[in-house]
Parts: C-alpha cells; sequence; structure tokens
C-alpha cells in the first residue's frame, strides 16, 4: 500500500474506500473514484491548473448562502440535474414531463382562493392562467394542491425583492376543484438570466455560453397516491428555448399564452386592456413502491 | 436542442460547452462533462442523494478560510492530489521521487545558517538532520535553497499553534554549501491525523478509513535550471506507512531516523540525552521546455 504512481493510485484508493460499511456510500465513492481519476488522466493537469479547480471549488462554497445556491447552480449549467431528474422520472404514457426545480421555491406557499389574482399588484400585461389536473390514466384528481411561482416582468422573482414588495407575489398554493380545475390571475413572467456575477457566471462565459432561461410558470403539483410532479410551462416563441442554459426545456412543456384583447375573460373579470391566456392539463404519475429509481 | 433524455443530454451539453474559444478550456469542460455525467448515469442518485451531495460540496466550501483549504484535503484523501503530482513529475533516473506539499507550506521561510537548531525550544527528541542535493547526473548543486517544515512532538505544526508559540518553529531555508551539503538541528515529527472534524471527515469516518499520516519530514528544493522538488521523507517503521489517508509513501522516501545515546553529535554538538539522526541525499530533475506536460 505505498509506491503509487499514475496507474496504480487508482486501485489503491478504490481498495480503501472498499471499507465502507454501507453499500451505498461505497457503491457511490467507488464510482467517484473511478471517474474522478479517468477525468484527471485525460486532461492531465498541471499543477496551477489543479490549484486553479480548487480555488473555482472554493469560490462557489464561499458564495452559497440562505439566498444563493451556486453549487446548484453548477449542477444546473452543467447539465447535471436535468440527467438526475431524467433518472428519477421514468414516465408512463398520460403523465406530464417533468424540468428542474429551481432554486426560488419556496415551502408552504400562502393558499388563495381560485380565481384569485396572485400579481399583487405587480406591473406587466395580465395573465390568465387555467389547467386541470388527473392521473395519467385521465381520471381528475381533486383537492390536488397546485403550487406556481414565477419571474415577474423584468426577470425577478420575488424573493429577489422582498425588500423593495414587502412580502411574497406571483406564488401561491391553489387546490383543484371537484372536476381537477384551478385558474387564476397572475402576470406574464419574462425570460432571466440566471445569477451570473459568480464562479458559475465566469465557467460559462468562458465556455461562450449566455446565461438566460426562456420565460415560464413554475409548478409543483402534489396529489395523494401519485409522485410529486415539478415541471414548468414555457412560453411559446421565446428566444432562448432552444438555448436553455439549464437545458430544461421539453416541447411538451411549452404552450402558446394566446394574446386577447381587452373585454370580459373568461372567468368574467372585465379587462380594460389586453391580457394573455394560458391552460394546462397536467397527468400525474402514480406512486409505486420505488418506481423513481427503477432500473 | 430541447427534449433532451438521459440518454442525449450528455451530448447536448458538450455542445454546449464547445463554445469556448480557448482550446484548453473547451478540452477541460468537454472531459468535465463527459465524466461528471457517466459518473451520475452509473449510480443513479436520487433526488434526496443529489441533494445530499449539492449539501457536502457547500459545507466543504463553507469551512474554507485562509488557514483551512477543505477542497485540498477532499482532493488529498480521494488520491487526486498524489495522481496530479505523478502525471506531472515523470521522471529520470537519479531524481528523487516527489509526493505532496499538503497544506503547511509558508512561502518564504526565515533564513537560518548550516547547524542551526530550528526547534526553538519545542520539547522532543533532538533531530539531526542531514543530506545533500545533486542534479540526476549526481553533480553537487551549490546554494540551492533547501526549505524544511515538519510536525512537533505531538503531530502538529507551527501554524496551528501561532499563538501559543508567537512565531514560527520547525521550519526555515537553508543554503547548500560548496559539496552541495546541508545540514541542521531539530526535533523529531510524530504522526498526525489530518484535519477531520469537517466535511472530509465524515466522509473518511462513512468510508470506513482512519485520518493519520505517517511521521515525516516536508522538503521543497529549488536551484537554478532544475524542477523544483516537492517532497517527504517519512520515519522508516511508522505505523501509517502502509495506510497514509494521502496515499503519499514512497518506499524510496522512507529513511531510518537512527537512534544515537547521549554524546558528541556528528557536528561535535554534545547532547545530554538520546537523539535521531536522518541522512538524506536528494537529486534534482534538470528543467526542460515543457517537461511536466510531457505525454
Amino acid at each position: 500500500m505505498r509506491n503509487f504512481d499514475e496507474f496504480t493510485i487508482t486501485d489503491a484508493v478504490l481498495d480503501r474506500v472498499g471499507n465502507a460499511t454501507e453499500p451505498r456510500i461505497r457503491e457511490i465513492s467507488e464510482a467517484l473514484v473511478r471517474h474522478l481519476h479517468a477525468f484527471v488522466r485525460e486532461i492531465q493537469p498541471t499543477q496551477e491548473e489543479w490549484q486553479q479547480g480548487i480555488e473555482f471549488l472554493t469560490r462557489t462554497g464561499h458564495i452559497c448562502d440562505d439566498k444563493r445556491q451556486e453549487f446548484i447552480l453548477l449542477s444546473d449549467t452543467l447539465g447535471v440535474s436535468m440527467l438526475v431528474d431524467a433518472i428519477n422520472h421514468r414516465l408512463p404514457e398520460g403523465a406530464t414531463e417533468t424540468t428542474v426545480l429551481g432554486p426560488f421555491y419556496v415551502q408552504e406557499p400562502p393558499e388563495r382562493a381560485l380565481g384569485a389574482d396572485i400579481s399583487e399588484g405587480m406591473k406587466g400585461e395580465p395573465l390568465f392562467v387555467s389547467g386541470s389536473v388527473s392521473g395519467s390514466d385521465g381520471k381528475p384528481l381533486v383537492n390536488a394542491a397546485v403550487d406556481v411561482w414565477h419571474s415577474d416582468d423584468d426577470g425577478y422573482y420575488d424573493v429577489q425583492q422582498l425588500d423593495a414588495l414587502g412580502g411574497l407575489a406571483m406564488r401561491a398554493r391553489f387546490r383543484t376543484d371537484a372536476e381537477g380545475g384551478f385558474h387564476f390571475w397572475t402576470i406574464k413572467p419574462a425570460a432571466y438570466p440566471i445569477p451570473h456575477d459568480g464562479p458559475v457566471g465566469q465557467m460559462l462565459a468562458a465556455q461562450g455560453r449566455h446565461p438566460w432561461r426562456p420565460a415560464h410558470v413554475h409548478f409543483m403539483i402534489d396529489a395523494p397516491g401519485h409522485e410529486c410532479l415539478v415541471t414548468h410551462v414555457f412560453v411559446a416563441g421565446d428566444q432562448y428555448l432552444d438555448s436553455d442554459v439549464v437545458f430544461g426545456v421539453k416541447d411538451s412543456l411549452i404552450r402558446d399564452f394566446v394574446e386577447h384583447p381587452a373585454g370580459e375573460a373568461p372567468d368574467g373579470r372585465m379587462l380594460d386592456r389586453p391580457y394573455a391566456r394560458l391552460h394546462y392539463d397536467f397527468g400525474l404519475k402514480p406512486k409505486t413502491g420505488k418506481a423513481s429509481r427503477a432500473a
């Protein structure tokens, strides 16, 4: 157990981490060592490049606090978050596709009545959102919890401007009605760049990439007996649909946010200016034993 | 550029990072994406395990400060530091083998005259260290800078106890004499555990590993026209030689720290108690254009 060279050290480390008594720890540790060493052996870093890597990870850790998670941004922008999402959501026919949670979800958002306006007076084009929730078999799910959240007209979330807003906005929990339906008013979201003034922004710049995400509304939908659905609905026509910095776009999640002239909206509200309308019918995957890890 | 699933996302991310204009950034980014995705695809993490990974990296970043570098400890304990060292030091016959720098080196240590006692009164068994520095061709190198540093009798470095010590100790820079020789007095170092009260310590415990390094004296030797040599000399017989937590031990770097009774030492000093003696002859690799990256 000494005299390791660039060819023998990997087996030596594998031998050492093989002491783990918990099989899953052992499995993950061994895979980490094999793939990490293969990466290093391929790129053959100089000592200076190794030092730069150490410093990049250190800066990434230092910028993380209770409002910012740079390692999640790193995972997102390297496609790892969507890969983990895909592995954990192999879906049956009729189930809505998933995408990343993102860093702006707030646990237990305020419960609002169907039809409420959650824009809290933010400027922007009014948006009427309606939809339904069913199992993947098509049967409506009553009283499902529908959490929604999205950016404002400038691309910022409420939690990025809490001091100015004085509270949450463009964010709520609704409950589906007897037909599995829901509807509410808000404002139309805008495309936005992920926070890019830190190490991940430097990485994106070095890789010749922009930091933008196409405009979208987040949904998290939970109903008994079904897997919790985490997804977005994207605005059709957005210029970043084909270059989402976190690789989250799927065709099945894009919808026209249909423009309507001023006048009476579907719920009877009278609009004195044009508004947009989004409709989406969600399908939830039935819960099974350990379906999310099924091979 | 959308609708990525667990099989197509890797090519999508590779396509994106291929925009890097700097070839080396592109090369490293592409290799990182391929190996990182292969790791994730192999272990198939649950969302909870992914979250634990994010939190591990975040805690590792948060514990780093100007006195502690947890990402270097992570690199060391996963064998990455020794792998990078091996890749960068393919050595000719006659050149001393290298090992990790470790986190306790101090730039520009105090210059001391040959024969000085650098223990600064620390308790421990006196140690007389002598040696020589030559090129790998065997010719002595005059006026080479020989930096030395090591732990005390309890396994702690001076920089870990600066408040108590009031200054540096067991650390100095010497210059080789006309025959390429050097000698000095200090105390015998002890084995020690790497800092293990943080994320890396948790990882080692989960992997069933101890955090110990065998006792050693660090050397960094620099002479014009030669690659800077970074290495240790280990104490023969140490119980951790075959399980060094950072995989740094090589047979050629182990020496007997020979025990001598009280009496006259090689430099004429009279010892009133037993002392140990270490001798090591170092060989430096001639500097070439880009030898450290040679394939």
